[in-house]
């Protein structure tokens, strides 16, 4: 690896391996504090210098060039292709002082931008494999969830001791296969969510006790346990995913796939659905996308005495 | 307890309970088998008389009414509303010789059924309360599943000796609710089996591995993986759930929501989906589903190198 | 013709047929009123008697069995199936005194009902054809709309002088033909009226003038001009189709094509939009499926203009 | 007008103004045809110059540049973006030779593209409008179709001579509006021609008569007619609409429609539904989209015998 300006150590032990990561939102924040946590050297970097020094850990950097010029690896973390677009190119962008670096992206940005920034990187030497997270963040922060980096294998098996301590690594397939299958996989769990907010409202509705409802479906899908406030008290706040990224994510997955002439019915649906909760309040938790069915039906949440009586 | 013709033993040690099970196909088999590996004596009825004799436990009665006649406990576990109806009612029906048994309906009838049939057993003394399984019949016989069961408490509690042999047991509400809750269980089964065809297929095409695809939802929604057969080798048989059953109970579950106006459209468009994988194969698997997305992109599971070569 | 009690002229002039109009809402007084002016006497019943007596022609009779009771024809002008079973049995019910009349079931009550009630009518000597009209009240004042009508060939031509003051006439099939087809008719006449909603109020998110969006759809659809002033003005009163109206023929068409297994996709997630709107206000046109997308979008109608400058 | 070379008469008598038509596809050709009948000299380009010779109206020119040169109006009607900037663009391209004339794109293109080659167009001094054709080719031939311009109102009223003789001219907005209200209207037109496919299946599923739903539907939406061929004999040869132009277009109006969040899940399952129906077979008709309402009920149009036995 064609390290710029590693440091070296005085007694002989080796150097920690220095990594940056851009973009220090929910995702971004858990990244670096797992991998300072580990022993690994960070330099932050966000758009808004408060939230990358609010993480605690590591050294801040001015520029995104400033992040990338001192280390061995760079981590993005941001919130889409524009965002990315704008983290890597210009005068004070990574690329500019990037030469060498293993580049590992970790957003859900969609595998066209990605194509878009590939040439870009590997002009400077530079290693490119995306590497998105299954799971939430504070998981991360145990090392506990799955990360799915596609890539040429080289690259990958490069900045496996970085990914490792986030959680199992899985290669699963060329660049762009992280991005695609992280798609598939919040597509799915946008449905997910979807789909247990219209039963449980239904089932509310033929007199069942929402409760035990979420307990039922809880048993079938276990990671709606951590949305029970969402589901059970209409609290979708702070937002693990807000409804604005889910759309965002359908958007793309959608794109892809059309691309492809898959056939995708009900992540179509879903998609207008989600689209209606993000116009009304994009920043809470997709759990809210339930509120779409409360209020659809009448009353919902508010009215379920009512409707108990109506049943029997 | 009212105990027609209860079996004194010579040493003065309590007789144990007699459990008659009408109905012994998947989840009747498997609850007699649990039932009798726990102590209980068990009576079988089946319409098709070899297939209660199969289960190789207990005795078997000619008829509902004989099976009924000399025991302290009825479950019935029927394929729906007609043939409860058919084993209760008649000359020779279960209600025939009923007189003070507890009667415990574990299928997925839909309440209407319910409704009609409570007057009928509650004036033959018995009590009734429908009490389905959430998980499948093989699950059952390690008594780890969850029984969801409805009616007044007084009649739960008569059972719960019998019920809680089956797996955890829930009071959820009044008499039908149990199989309300069964049928909301089922049609987020259904949507979860149908969308995991979708996105495993329409990542396919997008060039990813099935495989690994199918691993990332199974971890999602780990009750896939019994179903890993169907989605990645195309193997539907034998059916843990035979998509005919879960068309039934997705009219049910419609039939329940639209009385009381709940708003249930991905469900109402999961139902159609299902309804054609019905009409081609019906007794097949309900992974059968992804066939519909295979087919109807163009090749699907045959023409996977090409879309890959397509899409790098 | 087995004519009871048929009345005699003094001058020999042949008698005038007679016909009974049970159920004068909007379609049974257009229908009452077009056949009085075309020559026929009128015996009119309404469950609320002032409703009868203010369509201003015929006498008005006290109960079914007294309308029928001095007439040759009976026609049924209802508002679903409980409706029409009301109409016809008990003591005072159509049937009680029906003796070879021609029964005529113009209501939108789909096949089942008609199926059951037809061995009773035909029991009275009396022959039954079910003939729904294709068009909108207004346009059977004029004897300008379509009769479509099933049953036998020789009941049917028996009414042809009836029914063909009406309209066109068209005998469509065997018995329920005729409601079998009025829904599957009106199943379309829904989908015409959502999907207009939905791309006039998307078009006038994109900047579109209400106005240019409707005249454009109206060239592809020449009846939605009768519903200007829903689309433009959300004036939905008076309902020319009620919204309730819509969701209990979608119910109806929704039963007879899933009983044949038939593929109804969108049909089915157009019954849950019509549903929504019905849980809200019933009584409406159904041109009142645009407040569903006018609300839904965050504003519609009322914030045309703010989105007009964010499209330039 | 700045008419670069108009060439002038002997006997004094004014000149005849010259239009260039790009494409000359079903409408291309159609609109040559008839301005050509209606006393204009018309130049023809199509990337086939066969299909331009074809016509039998005007010259032909070599390329794009070519016809422009000499020419005051110029007409597009393409298949799509990628054609309208390949037609605009290059050395050889509309623009290369461009100074004062009136473009006019009759293409169903979207309005992204249009913006896009805006300024390009206006740099040569020419004026720009979009005015796409609401009706089919045939009517194109007698003028009998509706225009819809979106533009500059001056810009509008300067082509209003030529665009007259294809049909009613309306102006319908500022710059953009004629493609993004053409988008609208082949969106609803898809939903019609779906729906009514899915309808006429179920009716006959349920045993009625495919002609005499046909005829039922055709009352309430008369354009179906032309497409008789296509429901009752399933031949969708030759292709007034052909299924992959309408796939393009809805996925254009989705496009736009997501861009200002208008809620369009009527139109995005439509989407997915001929999209199914372009992968078989593009080029066919739209009618074509009942195939897929025919296989999936396992028979359709081959097994209604069978079906009817059933219903009855």
């Amino acid at each position: 690896m064609n390290s710029p300006s590693r440091p070296t150590t005085a007694g002989g032990s080796p150097p920690r391996t220095r990594v940056a990561v851009l973009g220090t939102g929910r995702m971004g924040s858990a990244i670096a504090r797992r991998l300072a946590g580990t022993g690994l050297e960070l330099v932050l970097w966000d758009r808004t210098r408060s939230r990358a020094e609010g993480v605690g850990v590591g050294t801040v950097a001015e520029t995104p060039a400033a992040a990338v010029a001192g280390v061995e690896v760079v981590i993005t973390s941001l919130t889409g292709p524009e965002a990315l677009r704008g983290t890597f190119l210009g005068p004070s962008g990574a690329l500019a002082t990037a030469s060498g670096q293993s580049f590992i992206e970790m957003s859900t940005v969609g595998p066209d931008v990605l194509e878009e920034l590939r040439p870009l990187v590997t002009r400077t030497g530079s290693t490119f494999v995306d590497a998105p997270v299954i799971g939430a963040p504070p998981a991360v922060l145990q090392g506990a969830e799955l990360v799915i980096a596609g890539g040429e294998r080289i690259d990958v098996e490069r900045v496996r001791f970085v990914l490792e301590r986030l959680g199992e690594l899985r290669h699963v397939g060329p660049f762009g296969s992280g991005s695609r299958l992280k798609l598939v996989a919040n597509s799915f769990l946008g449905t997910l969510v979807l789909i247990a907010a219209e039963l449980e409202t239904a089932g509310a509705d033929a007199g069942l006790d929402r409760g035990t409802t979420f307990d039922v479906l809880t048993r079938m899908v276990p990671s709606l346990a951590m949305r029970r406030a969402g589901y059970l008290e209409d609290r979708h706040t702070p937002a693990l995913f807000a409804v604005r990224d889910l759309r965002k994510d359908l958007d793309l997955a959608l794109g892809v796939f059309h691309r492809v002439d898959a056939h995708v019915p009900i992540t179509a649906l879903v998609r207008e659905w989600v689209d209606e909760a993000a116009a009304k309040d994009p920043d809470l938790d997709i759990s809210s996308v339930i509120r779409r069915y409360s209020g659809s039906s009448g009353g919902g949440m508010r009215r379920e005495g009512a409707l108990l009586g109506r049943v029997r």
